[in-house]
């Protein structure tokens, strides 16, 4: 565990943060306590290289951090938008994908240090370069939060990118279609289709409910002042219910 | 949309924030541009109660409020662990079961707002009361986090908290194991178990490649300094990847 940095190491660091619109000489004046510069460092070592000074912890809570920046980024841009539609454009926002193309508009990939064996492999195993940069950028959004505390110093470089990103997704017509993805879902993993319910009707409120059954057992219920309305709420929740058990 | 926040209403949402440690007179003298009562008014106001007037925006936002809070605490507190040690615990902890709890320690259903038809329906349709206890805290975090841009009004309460969840989950013996969670997975969904393949070792640098398939496909690859290790790897890359599928 390294206690100093290389001078020649945070050089290099500080021309990435310039890069990113971060100057050294406002950030070190911004920061009372002194700029973290050892911790900057530590963002970008990968696994592969240390099993004790590394950025898998830094990762951790970066992942967090970027949840927080977009969604932040997202209400305020299209606060206009249902809740629906922002979901949607989160998860693909803070997707590996997205996260590894803006890491290559900083040439991310010369600052982070890894194994050998690692390097070789990330350029020969489909998909491994992507997670590495995706990872390295989430440790480097953590570092940078952990020293100033305050997410600006990552939305100032994050939203421009964001923005273009979320243009695009925009033209997708099925975004925030919850019917459609749930159904694309089953469809694609288990060649089966989800089946819809209309379990009551309340009159005097004028409220639907219904269910969403898939594989003999019931995965969301729904309300709403229409069918329509009341199956996207069911479908939405069989979604988040299937993600679930996916993660415990 | 209200423009003022009834007086009787403000009152309530006080005493609220005073049985969270957060005084109203330190509340605002801490935040100069004044501490804005009607966001967390329109935190606890149900979307059953208003389409226009409601907190799904906010919950969106609470929703990573509550992660970053929850990773920041576990480095601090647990950073010794291992990384899929401190997954498993956000999972956990972040989970609307763990929130549903901590909203009835302050009695958080007496201060929410909703239709009278939901109000019925959240005391009869099990999880229901759960899901809303949980939502409306995460949008009364992103309403605390939006007026104050901190998360150590956050944290002040909700780290005492999650540190009694944590210590209890600690005692879990599978936490963090991902070979045991992937396989208890497959079992549950489709009563298969997930296969591990060696297929490469580093004898120079002593790492191990392997790969975990189930129904036909590579879910993750995995490396590491012994089988068991590579293994650990594969099997948390196949569990996000599986996540990541249900999700879109």
């Amino acid at each position: 565990m390294p206690s100093t940095i290389d001078p020649r190491r945070q050089r290099e660091l500080v021309r990435l943060l310039e890069k990113m619109g971060l100057e050294q000489t406002k950030l070190e004046r911004d920061i009372p306590s002194g700029f973290d510069w050892l911790l900057v460092d530590q963002a970008l070592v990968h696994p592969s290289f240390s099993t004790t000074y590394n950025n898998d912890q830094l990762e951790f809570i970066g992942d967090s951090v970027l949840k927080l920046a977009v969604s932040l980024f997202l209400r305020e841009k299209y606060g206009d938008k249902k809740v629906g539609v922002l979901s949607a454009l989160r998860a693909h926002l803070v997707s590996d994908k997205t996260l590894a193309k803006i890491a290559r508009t900083y040439e991310l990939k010369k600052y982070i240090v890894l194994s050998e064996a690692m390097r070789n492999d990330s350029q020969n195993v489909q998909g491994q370069e992507q997670t590495v940069l995706a990872n390295s950028l989430e440790a480097l959004m953590a570092a940078i939060y952990t020293i100033t505390g305050d997410v600006k110093f990552i939305r100032r470089w994050l939203d421009p990118h964001m923005q273009n990103f979320a243009e695009a997704l925009l033209e997708i017509p099925a975004l925030g279609n919850y019917k459609l993805a749930l159904l694309e879902l089953t469809q694609r993993r288990w060649k089966r289709l989800p089946e819809y319910r209309n379990v009551a009707t309340s009159v005097k409120n004028n409220i639907f409910f219904v269910e969403v059954w898939f594989d003999d057992r019931c995965w969301g219920q729904g309300q709403g002042k229409s069918i329509k309305a009341a199956q996207q709420e069911a479908a939405a929740i069989a979604l988040d219910q299937m993600q679930k058990e996916i993660q415990i």
